[in-house]
């Protein structure tokens, strides 16, 4: 998508160095714009872990290129670190979304078929690449299913604008290019569409006001920021017409586990009868799970509940909230049952949140077993 | 309640000056414990409009003081207003809450019964103090009435101990004492039951973790504070027993106004089977009303989601988190049915929330008519 004009993906490599991986920091977004550079796995890792970036399918190719990386540095320096030691920790920076696991495996699965350390960072590079442009098709082919969603609304109603409410951060920051939730957003604004998106401001790291509220406004889509307290008032005043969140791993139930206070949102969505869509690539869906019990929930630093990050005369600064004493409690995610959900947009296409539909999104091709 | 040891109301007139009334400015707590002195009606509508005194009982007091003074300064001063625009213009202060409107009237109503301006003066300060100890006493019921739901829950669970959630304050500083949601909570504590609460931070104004916080912390009562989002999975994992709430207006049927987000946690309660109690005196109660849709909903301004109001190097600092040209909607109450809730607590004793017990409440004794 574009900033400023000029078109931008989240993650890339410059032809000119091919050792130095580039990312958006999304930690001085909204009010600097940064470009991150990944030299090494520690790099990656820290990337990952204090959220420069973030977001399910992002962190998986970031891991990706870490693994790249971490191959060339032993080449290079001869460090002498197992890559499967490696790959257990870069797994462990963030622990609810599976694409990170999924992207590091495979990533691990790609280079055992050489031994030669140059054969296998070419490889690695490759693959890595091929799963940024898988995950950029994923995003694509969501926005193109679920676009007649929102065509619908607008065709059934009235003065034919449809507001969509969305939650955190699912857009193409949190991916390679158009976002899992805003995908079908920019497609039908694209197409002309009079559309206007609530924005959860999602506490406690603001996702909501710091990255979907700039990502929408520099690409004119019409929106307006809100408390995360807000959304049931306005789907009870009938403001909201959909709702379409992310997803940071589901079961094949179609239990999942998003972003923190997501679950809220689908329980007023549901009261309201209001169509709650979850938009994720199928390399979000966990099939190893029995249940989304075995989901881990992150719990992050305190401190983010505690302080609240903003910019403040032109710097970034972290104001204090509560007395100095007080202790708090951080969940990165909740997890929503299927059961309030109104359908899935994937890059396969949609489906209802249940097993029998889920699995069938598996079998519709032969990519995955 | 106590700070550092010390007992204190919301608001209080000191002996030696009674042309000044002094309120807890709740603005800058938890960082600066400072009081604000009223001495005009303007200063009145200030500290309301502007949030130094919040929370429905307070506002209501506060106003009746307002009027104290408005007669006093259009005796000594000669100011010609009329009594009925200042009364409007309070009313308009903060629209949600009837308390405020109510406390007035009550003013209004009492000084009737003379014309001369000393005697009117009297009997204002009389019918004021009148107000808030009616006020103090209810919340002090409140806490009598719902300590044994609290005992009940304890008595039950194996480990004894209860966790209690709440949102916003409503605490005692939204109160003269005692506070509504947090009366049971704070009889419990003394008697000694093992009670732990969860304090919702109430985005946008964080009166929960800048307030509620502070108050719980001062009485030595255990406490986490969370982000507004997570209270849902808290319930999901039954890490949560009851929750606790207050009210700014109430229809005969039950529905209700509170702080924006409340709605959220009722629906969250209610499909995880946990009790969702509303603490409020009667004078919360709008038995004008024919449904919850003619309760107003304050619109704040829309700065005050746009940026969070800290503490940054012993300064209170507000930081931006949102891009400059972002809108934003700031609703400042929201409502939640009664099909939500367990049960109400008030001074007069517990019920359902429905209209049958809700009438009951105003006929068992003579006080309302």
């Amino acid at each position: 998508m574009n900033i400023k004009g000029q078109h931008y993906h989240t993650i890339w490599i410059d032809s000119t160095e091919p050792s130095v991986v580039k990312v958006i920091d999304q930690r001085f977004l909204p009010f600097s714009f940064q470009i991150l550079e990944l030299r090494t796995i520690d790099d990656v890792y820290m990337a990952i872990r204090n959220m420069a970036v973030r977001g399910a399918p992002l962190i998986g190719v970031t891991a990706a290129f870490g693994i790249y990386l971490a191959l060339q540095n032993s080449r290079d320096n001869g460090a002498n670190q197992s890559i499967t030691g490696i790959a257990n920790k870069l797994k462990s920076a963030r622990p609810t979304a599976v694409n990170l696991a999924m992207a590091i495996d495979r990533m691990l699965q790609s280079i055992k078929k050489s031994d030669l350390p140059d054969e296998q960072i070419r490889i690695a590079l490759q693959t890595a690449i091929g799963l940024k442009n898988e995950e950029l098709e994923n995003s694509r082919k969501i926005g193109v299913y679920g676009l007649p969603l929102i065509e619908n609304i607008a065709n059934h109603k009235k003065d034919h604008k449809v507001n969509i409410l969305t939650h955190c951060n699912a857009g193409w920051l949190a991916c390679i290019d158009w976002g899992t939730a805003t995908a079908p957003i920019y497609m039908a604004h694209n197409k002309g569409i009079n559309l206007h998106v609530w924005v959860d401001e999602t506490r406690p790291r603001n996702q909501g006001a710091r990255l979907t509220a700039w990502e929408l406004g520099e690409h004119k889509v019409p929106h307006t920021l809100i408390a995360d307290n807000t959304g049931g008032q306005l789907m009870q005043e009938r403001l909201v017409d959909m709702v379409i969140v992310g997803c940071d791993r589901m079961t094949p139930d179609g239990d999942f586990a998003n972003k923190i206070g997501t679950y809220l949102k689908a329980l007023a969505a549901k009261d309201n009868n209001i169509p709650f869509y979850v938009a994720l690539p199928t390399t979000s869906i966990d099939r190893t799970l029995e249940n989304a019990i075995q989901i881990p929930i992150e719990k992050r630093d305190p401190e983010e509940v505690l302080s609240v990050s903003g910019w403040y005369k032109d710097h970034p600064v972290d104001v204090r909230i509560a007395p100095d004493d007080t202790p708090a409690l951080n969940y990165g995610f909740d997890i929503t049952p299927a059961r309030l959900v109104s359908g899935l947009i994937t890059e396969r296409g949609t489906c209802r949140a249940q097993k029998s539909d889920i699995l069938k999104l598996f079998s519709s091709d032969g990519k995955m077993e």
